[in-house]
């Protein structure tokens, strides 16, 4: 590992790291331990403003789970990106009202439409350390899954105390493979409204063709607003609800006074989901050899397969359309990783770097005490759990939908049987709402002939397999036997999709309040399967928790391991991203190289789209530009947002900034924390950087907010909101 | 028209136009003329060499019609670009031995196949200034038809007299829109074979969707061999036939001891077809504003509904492949050249340029006297023109490919019944060859189901035009009625192909040796159709005649004038392209700005095809790099085409060299006049250089000899041809 970073402990290193400190997902808290770095790379501000979460500018980045988003008025606007709103979109999304292709303003507050199922706005309001609580001396002398068991109990109860705070939800994350715990304390506002999304020729322009493209011009961002109780609470969607009013909102810069110009500081504020960069060698090496592959293989056939079966039917590919983007999006990014894995020496990097940690290790009787037997302990159940994901990998993708809900279900019939606070995690009373959303969303997402398709085909593929390997439990559940053809798995199918009435929303909401013993008494064909393979599911997640609670054990030793290694050596960690929330900051630059046979600059124009322009029938309509945007680029009608620089408008830019999935949305801001853009991808080339860190290759793509507003003022006349934003 | 060149005329006002002479594709005998700008930028060759067509290394530099090509070995291998040899090889295929998808690779010369009918390989050996014959007194004294007549009449007496010399084909061209005429004769080579071509994922790789793109990594080559009889004179295709022993071949440069840099001197001989850059503002406006948004919208139609009728037949697929390369390749480079011409201010330059041109003429009585009667002619002829081109543009697509045949093989007919000389051009027995070729090679291209569809689409189109400004022999013999719809078409078309056996090849070859008589007692509809048409055909070519007769007079005399005012102030004019050889020199260069949000560097390399890669499924399968070229690049095997700086072998290069289709297959030469590209495409923000050079914007693409050789020993281990070729 030949990276500069930061420690979360040893900040007596600080000096080394702040050199290479555009590496790196920072936590809030470690913000003010970099202030000389922010205030070098241009901080106007005082870093340790940055620290309080309920200040500006943090108190004004939200997370809306697996995306972000930030308010942008005293009224609750929020303003994400377009594909994080496309469920909500698609949700609304009618064959006579098609808001994906068309767009969508609310004129009036009245206007402003019900998101997805499940929409939540999340606004951070603490973090605390909770290791020595999750990891007290009990636990620490536990094991497998007495020690799982002992983890979710405390992370539980803390959890459950935190939210007697009504109106917030809590949660505990792990760091450093569970090295380390925070508890997380998030208000949740549960009444969001889609507010407004430009059409898909803006908002998705290039489309699948050009995701994880650069150069770019896709106009990315929609709004929502957050609602509340007329208490100022969170509560259920309700016409009474009123506009959240948050503490803090961000500005927009101004294009006069404040332009984005290349070279500047930026910085994004937003939540991150996954990166593994601290990875062992044996796990990078089963990633990108084996799991990436398989997953390329069985994303692909289902992409294929969800086009075939709703080819031709509008009504069909607007319920699939949110898994389509979410499988196409996954499947490049992955294919990407490996495209730029193939021919690297990031393994051999890895290896050496972990050979260099074991002599260390190895060298120093103490350290060998301490730390020899985690070590082991790693490498051996690491390929105990690799071997379990390989026979387990089909079975992701070839379970109905129908009897996944039903599963669901179930295990909240058999969790609701018990006290509260003994129930898993996942089905308490704190979740039922989201158990509501889940089963909910399905009304819009289920697509009958396509789902059933994909079940065929997995499970005709899992038959395959031999039958030595095979799960007894799921194919008595399904009536399936070892080897049958898809023709075969079709005929069974067709029998328990005919034998089930959970595609009823209805129905299927009523089985929420049923109890263990309705389910076994019912002849529904999904139900009854669930019922068959319950004991099977339990035995799996038992099987999980024990190697799981081993697996802490030993691997947070291994990581200790590695921060003393690498503090012994002047040399400093941060921790992986974990969906929690996290300060990058860089500056807005090109790249040389760009892709093969040029080099990139650092914003694009409006003159691109109508480059890249094509209709609705050339590739796929991925590049269709609303007639009203072309002639209002053919007639110059710039306004406030002209570069001279550019000579036109700027669309997209790249910059510096160390992201990854989950950082969608996240506002980029300015020296003076003002809005200039919102960030929303990373290039094809350089995903890799989730698990090897290229300084030279990583680029974020992030909207100029100029662009957005030039849209919106121009084209979408969206006046409403830009007043409610304070534009002019 | 603020460009500096050079004039044919003016060698006086040499010294002004070097400095820009990177614009402009030379005619060879102006070379001597340039010889300093040659030298300045590089060329190591006596300038005055490529004065001599019959010399090195103009010799080696050969057109196949439409395209051009080099011999590159004493035995007659000729190199041109993939899609140039795209008719050949598509002519070959067969659904069983597919050779566009797999590639063709002839091991011994007994293997190299027959190219498509008519093709020609014509080695240029002489060019002569004929305008004092064409345009002798007797014919200056004429007008209108009688004017046309007797150009044509001259220009058959002197090819008549040329082709005196067996086995040569001899053209007269005509220089600034009839003011000057070329008599130009070339050897013309009748037994053409394919002897290697690579597959699609190389020869065509990004297909459509890369097509006039950069950064670009097509392996545009393919290999033809030119045969000639025993007796060494050009001869039909004949298994007794010998390969044809050049005088001249190029040697390809060596990668170790001239490899290509940025920035190196380069040159470009070939045979560019057609430039517009000395038009008039009308014609200007009318092919903008007019002429291409209506042939887009046509292609556009064509190119959907072949799509349409041969989705899902290979046959199909196979019989239109030529033909649907042709559309597609036009209509991007129109919307390319509408893209560019929206919003600028070409018309307004060239609009200025005209009133100084006129203001200059009317400020001096003599001039007045001179050009003024044809400056105003010119403006009224081109409306009259351009009111016929409006009326029967959709005759061009609406003609069943039949009912083209049989008017065609009726012409024939009727043009034999006189004697030779007396024939119309196209029509005489020199030109017998062409018209078997052009019957024979529907053979191959033939689809009914495609043709009869277009048919039906475009002669409804037609219908639905007011009553009053239809053909009426047109309808009569077609058995069509104003406003049919398309099902009504579709019927009556249903008895005409039904009626016809014009489909099978013998059958139509037959028709060749008929007269008029048989023709008039024939049944069949088509041939009974064409017939029908004659006489309106022949009106309308008369007409025709009669408006390109006045044309011509006039529009040579603003063509003059338009020459003596550059003169008047020190600028020179260069000949527009005519398909005549021309020479274009320039530099490997980049491009700033490339596309918006890039730059452009000078050359791709092999990482750019494995990033482009997407397989035989995604993005219709045009970015499929055969699987042994990607393992090749994945193994780094690079032998001796390995270029340092690129850490890479190159792919494609960009230069600033002066070129427009026809240039296609042209050999790029370095300074030596070895051999280090092949011309194959411009960039689609440039195609307009036809029309209106600017030289920060035109890029020439080619691709690098060495990636040919790479692909051919490394991947398609073509030894044959690279021991032929001398390569090591």
């Amino acid at each position: 590992m030949n990276r500069h970073s930061l420690s979360l402990l040893a900040a007596a290193v600080l000096a080394a790291a702040t050199a290479h400190a555009e590496e790196g997902m920072w936590m809030p808290k470690q913000l003010p331990q970099i202030a000389k770095a922010l205030k070098a790379g241009g901080l106007a501000l005082d870093p340790r403003t940055l620290n309080d979460l309920t200040a500006f500018p943090m108190g004004a980045v939200v997370s809306l789970g697996g995306c972000t988003a930030s308010f942008v008025s005293p009224q609750g606007l929020v303003v994400t990106n377009h594909h994080c709103a496309y469920g909500s979109i698609q949700y609304n999304s009618r064959p006579d009202r098609d808001l994906l292709k068309q767009g969508f303003y609310a004129a009036t507050l009245a206007d402003e439409l019900p998101a997805a199922p499940g929409s939540r706005i999340l606004v951070t309001v603490d973090m605390k350390d909770v290791s020595a609580d999750i990891l007290d001396a009990r636990t620490l002398a536990l094991d497998g899954k007495a020690r799982s068991d002992a983890i979710e109990a405390t992370e539980k109860k803390l959890v459950a105390a935190c939210e007697a705070d009504a109106g917030h939800r809590c949660n505990v994350y792990a760091f450093f493979g569970g090295l380390q715990y925070q508890l997380i304390k998030q208000l949740e506002i549960r009444d969001v409204r889609l507010v407004h999304a430009p059409a898909t020729g803006v908002g998705l322009f290039g489309g699948d063709a050009d995701n994880w493209v650069w150069p770019r011009h896709t106009g990315d961002y929609s709004f929502y607003r957050a609602y509340v109780g007329p208490d100022g609470k969170p509560a259920e969607f309700s016409k009474d609800n009123k506009p959240y009013l948050p503490r803090h909102h961000l500005k927009l810069a101004s294009p006069k006074t404040s332009p984005l110009n290349e070279g500047d500081f930026v910085m994004v504020a937003g939540y991150p989901g996954r990166t593994n960069r601290h990875r062992l060698p044996a796990e990078v090496d089963f990633a990108f050899g084996w799991e990436q592959p398989a997953r390329i293989q069985a994303m692909g056939e289902s992409i294929a397969l969800i086009k075939a079966e709703t080819a031709g039917r509008r009504d069909g590919e607007i319920r699939m359309a949110s898994r389509m983007q979410g499988l196409q999006n996954y499947f490049k990014n992955l294919e990407g990783q490996q495209q730029s894995y193939a021919g690297s020496d990031i393994l051999a990097r890895k290896q050496a770097g972990f050979d260099r940690l074991t002599a260390w290790i190895h060298a120093d009787a103490r350290r060998q005490a301490r730390y020899g037997a985690d070590l082991a302990a790693t490498q051996r159940l690491l390929a105990e759990r690799q071997a379990t994901v390989r026979a387990e990998h089909l079975m992701g993708f070839m379970s109905p939908a129908l009897l996944n809900a039903a599963r669901q279900l179930y295990e909240a019939a058999e969790q609701r049987a018990k006290p509260d606070a003994e129930r898993k995690s996942g089905f308490q009373e704190r979740d039922l709402p989201r158990l509501k959303a889940a089963q909910q969303s399905l009304d819009r997402r289920y697509d009958e002939p396509s789902d059933k398709r994909l079940a065929a085909h997995f499970l005709a593929q899992y038959l395959a397999q031999p039958a030595g390997t095979l799960n007894e439990a799921w194919l008595g559940a399904l009536g399936l036997k070892a080897g049958q053809d898809e023709a075969a798995v079709r005929a069974q199918l067709d029998k328990l999709y005919a034998g089930s009435r959970l595609a009823d929303t209805a129905t299927r909401m009523a089985w929420l309040g049923k109890d263990v013993a309705a389910f076994k008494a019912s002849d529904d064909a999904f139900i009854r399967a669930a019922v068959a393979l319950y004991g099977d599911d339990q035995k799996r997640e038992d099987r999980d928790k024990e190697l799981g609670g081993q697996l802490q054990k030993a691997y947070a030793g291994v990581q200790q391991a590695m921060i003393d290694y690498h503090a012994s050596r002047g040399e400093a960690v941060y921790p992986d991203a974990n969906g929690t929330l996290r300060i990058s900051f860089g500056k807005v630059q090109g790249r040389t190289p760009g892709a093969d046979g040029g080099t990139w600059t650092a914003f694009t124009t409006l003159r691109g789209i109508v480059a890249k322009h094509k209709g609705p029938d050339e590739a796929g309509g991925e590049f269709n530009a609303p007639a009203e945007q072309l002639a209002a680029i053919q007639a110059r009608q710039f306004g406030d947002y002209y570069v001279k620089a550019l000579d036109s408008v700027p669309v997209n830019f790249l910059s510096t900034l160390d992201t990854t999935g989950g950082n969608s949305g996240s506002p980029v801001l300015n020296k003076k924390a003002e809005l200039v853009g919102l960030l929303f991808d990373g290039t094809l080339d350089a995903v890799i950087s989730d698990w090897d860190f290229n300084p030279r290759m990583v680029r974020s793509i992030s909207v100029d907010a100029r662009y957005m507003l030039w849209q919106m003022r121009t084209v979408d006349r969206a006046t409403r909101l830009l007043d409610e934003m304070g534009i002019r």
